[in-house]
């Protein structure tokens, strides 16, 4: 079985064991105060065009997520999200379980529109009444790529900015698979836009070549007070961190995590236009490397002889919605097979 | 320099960048599903002899202790610990944040009285009044090897548990030196012993070899409900969970576990012995990796031409203990420098 | 100006002035230990034909739910709510600051049917993956009258509570305004079919009559364990516990909850059928002493210059709905006053 | 049997109960919008000569407590307190179910020293490494009086409030009893030295006259933000808020509230001398309406004959410390009864 099922089915790229296996004797300080992630914070830093800004190494995007959520916001405030969004939908409460509500808004695809967060925060902030028996807005979550494989531009993240800003509400953008978005065709968000229009944000390793980790950047010097102490309380300070910054040192040396995340995306445009090619129809837009075609049953068991996907969510009538997800590790000949099995399905 | 500072400053044992390297294009299911965590699994509850107990791979020490804890407690209810406890001092409120309250017994060697606990619960469960205005103990941590490199007899374990049956508080066992404590000379205590005395306990990986990683050993079937639900709430489920599994899968083929940790003990008690021998006192009689010698400032400044040492706390006058550790990646040419070293002091 | 605003907007009935004064100078024991407290629980616990129950007061209606809610759940749990349920809008997200995502269904009326929760249900328990990355339902939510003044009937309640008993979830009845809904007419619902068919509801004394207090009776002897302690480390154990068991053995002696509350739900069936006599539609049929006209701009501002209603939602066009509420203290002559100001209303 | 077991065993003084009886119909708006609060807040500013400052009133002490902490502290940090404090001892975990570690000092008389605070913090704020491991002080926590009757002085205050400045450490003052401190005799501390000294504080009404409440007085302005989300979040924004401003306003009347809790001292000192002039030992030098006196068991047994009182902690061989307690419903007769056992009793 060749398995599209998701991004984190194999281990890493072949350049971090190495980096690992080459390290691997060399005795370093504890907790992410080694050289390695001194360096990676460094080349983020400077990929970001943002020197002020503070670079911190977590494990997961849940823990990510918990972490830098919960040490933004005040008990009486809540984060808005899209109803799509991971942080409400995926994490087992993890929010609710650090005291705060989900303020949930309803989506098509995933993004959060700037008029949508902008209508809540006058409903809230200028009706002047009873404001206390409601949670109040404390910051915005968006993820870029959206769970939904979709992509925010430029003017929309400005957009969004701007009502952010004006409600002083901190945003917080989740790129756990950022590098397919950063990567992916017409795009125009870049990570200096983000380090400018996001007051944080993290640059997924799990999902885009790592073993495992996140690079959370931290733009707004107020939302670095207590971080590490969030970190440690939240039980995402690795002993060895140094992992982490091996892991991303090596991901941004010689645009090794562009080059890997730009070709998934191609592999995944690849199997997208089979599919329209085909005539099936798909879920989302996706430009990035999630594809969700919307499948008969028959056409399912057909694939399903061959390949793992991931059931997404019932379609109408007799139709699923799937996910097909390439990555950093996706070989092309698995591509050719399931493009040629695409073609041979029966419509 | 070399390091005794602590037990995590390298990588991990090369069979685990071995195995790594050779399964790394493997595709597997995420979250800990995967052949590898059910085949490790398999062995520790073979050695455990505890075929009825649940394993679980989480990936540090304070995410462990905060997800077993406060599974196990109801709102109400705290856990008691010596106040030297992990949890009690350096996990920065890693318990109080998931709500409950270390209730703290005095401990001078970092071990827990049966006669303690006893005396603790008696005091809440019998007074018969006003106990809704005082933190109920929920159950009980121990760590083993404790803080201080000491370790409980099976005699001892077996009081504490009996104390523990008899007000029906679970027994949780830190065990994130474990391996160093069932290596140590003439030790009683043994994994069977642990499964039958404890209704949760962890192996740890961490510093014991691993690059990263602890195993949660349930044996007490009405703790797993929801154990997998509290992991990812936490933000401890692995996405690559076969990470997990593959290092302990490693580390307990061939007794790897129990070896590379015994030949860390024997390295510490040469350390010992030298420090013993030119009459330098030891705040702890540690049978384990960790060595404590009560150091002048000037034997401290001596050592630090050449070693790296972790100051532990102020002793009387003008003496400090300090803390030197091995560890599974310590050489034995580092050993016999460090002796010399111990020898030329000026005592 | 005549306050139809709430019914929260003058103190208690004059007979438990009376009883505090005559009572005052007695010494108690306090935190609901006293004989007065003993004497209440013993009238509510025949009245609702549920000797094994237990009965505990609380302060005021957020205090009482987050304190049950907090009780039930376990750490990876959400309550189920309608979305309208003042626990999902109106607490300040006093849920979630507590741990617990409010899993909310849409409602039209506040209701909430059995067949939505045991859908909910049925699609977390019978999945089958990847349950642990989403919030197990652990009970469910209702209020009796809702928010919007409707009332379940006897049939609907023992449905949800068959749900409720499939799936093995808690049934939690919110009795704010239990007294309008009792004494309602048609309605088949009493406090012995809730005392069977919930596991813990409430008897509401501050919108019923009392000066402050809720009435939290625990029908499911297993989820009494603790409960105490939860209401003191939730700040809901009144010092002077006597207070609430005064108040409360007073509305029950001479059946004084059920006539006072009875009357005013008389009144505003008054102010509903005059609304209704003069076409004005009704943005929920409540028979409670809640009712919601849907008010054009130039209404509201005629019935403005002598009442004080509370703006609800706005309806489309420019039209709103408002809310008019009766209370056991709401004089006849006021309601004389209301209705002849709606008649003379222009539609 | 007369009861001097604790200062809330009656209702409260009948002025509050005529204002509450007076003011019964009239219709106010809730959750402390209504005209008696601002009233009464307005009268204690004025007091405290803090015309800007904040009050806000709630009904108990433990809630206050909570309410207050977690509003200030941030996830990382941890409140100071004696370990007498009656948020580490007496109100279940509060605090810890809010989040936050309560970080005890010992104290033999239930005072926190400016010299074992500024330790603590130097300690922590000066050490340079592991900070994030470690609980962070975020406040000061102490009681005046304290749980064991004793007060600060003027210069003991200045010293605290001069350490919790330099570390920028809110600081925090519980006066549940505060009356019974501030009609002491030869005190220097009184509301304007409080409302400069701390930065929050609250008045207490339960056990100084009131049915229940306490009225917090924040001088910080950085500390009102949100504090009434807080109040809501908590449980503790009475719908009916007028009561607690009635009884605030009565309290702060014509000087009732000082009157009453002096003369409750002034017994309190007449039972101290009656145990003095017996030579009766005292745990404390208690200046306020609790005593300690230190009883043989025959002693305890004469007493209990008429008396209730509390037993408190045993002391060395066959005696006990219990507590006598006065109120400001404390009856002189009753006093008198007392004093002839006190001299009646075999020594």
């Amino acid at each position: 079985m060749i398995c599209f099922q998701c991004d984190y089915a194999e281990g890493c790229h072949p350049s971090i064991l190495n980096a690992l296996t080459r390290t691997n004797f060399e005795q370093t300080s504890g907790y992410g105060t080694d050289d390695y992630c001194a360096t990676a914070a460094k080349k983020l830093k400077e990929l970001c065009q943002a020197p002020d800004s503070e670079v911190h190494f977590l494990v997961g995007g849940t823990q990510t997520n918990r972490t830098v959520i919960s040490s933004i916001l005040r008990p009486w405030q809540g984060v808005i999200s899209a109803d799509s969004g991971h942080i409400a939908m995926h994490e087992t409460g993890a929010i609710e379980a650090s005291g705060h509500k989900v303020l949930t808004i309803p989506s098509q695809d995933g993004t959060l529109s700037a008029t949508a967060i902008a209508s809540l925060c006058e409903s809230y902030f200028t009706s002047g009444t009873q404001q206390e028996h409601i949670v109040q807005p404390g910051m915005v979550y968006i993820s870029h790529p959206t769970e939904n494989g979709t992509l925010y531009t430029k003017r929309q993240l400005e957009d969004i900015s701007a009502v952010c800003r004006q409600y002083r509400l901190p945003l917080f953008l989740d790129g756990a698979r950022l590098g397919y978005g950063l990567t992916a065709q017409n795009t125009d968000v870049t990570l200096p836009l983000l380090a400018e229009l996001c007051d944080v944000f993290y640059v997924g390793g799990t999902k885009c070549g790592a073993l495992f980790g996140e690079a959370v950047i931290i733009s707004n010097p107020a939302l670095t007070v207590g971080f590490r102490n969030m970190i440690k309380q939240t039980g995402g300070l690795l002993a060895k961190g140094r992992l982490l910054g091996l892991q991303f040192d090596t991901l941004f040396t010689d645009n090794l995590y562009f080059d890997i995340c730009r070709h998934a995306v191609e592999q995944a445009l690849q199997i997208r236009t089979a599919f329209e090619e085909k005539g099936i129809p798909l879920f989302m837009h996706s430009p990035t490397n999630q594809q969700f075609p919307i499948l008969t049953l028959a056409q399912r068991e057909a694939l399903d002889t061959q390949f793992v996907c991931e059931f997404w969510e019932p379609a109408s009538d007799d139709r699923q919605v799937v996910r097909f997800c390439t990555s950093w590790a996706t070989r092309d000949e698995d591509i050719a097979t399931l493009i040629s099995a695409i073609h041979a399905l029966e419509v």
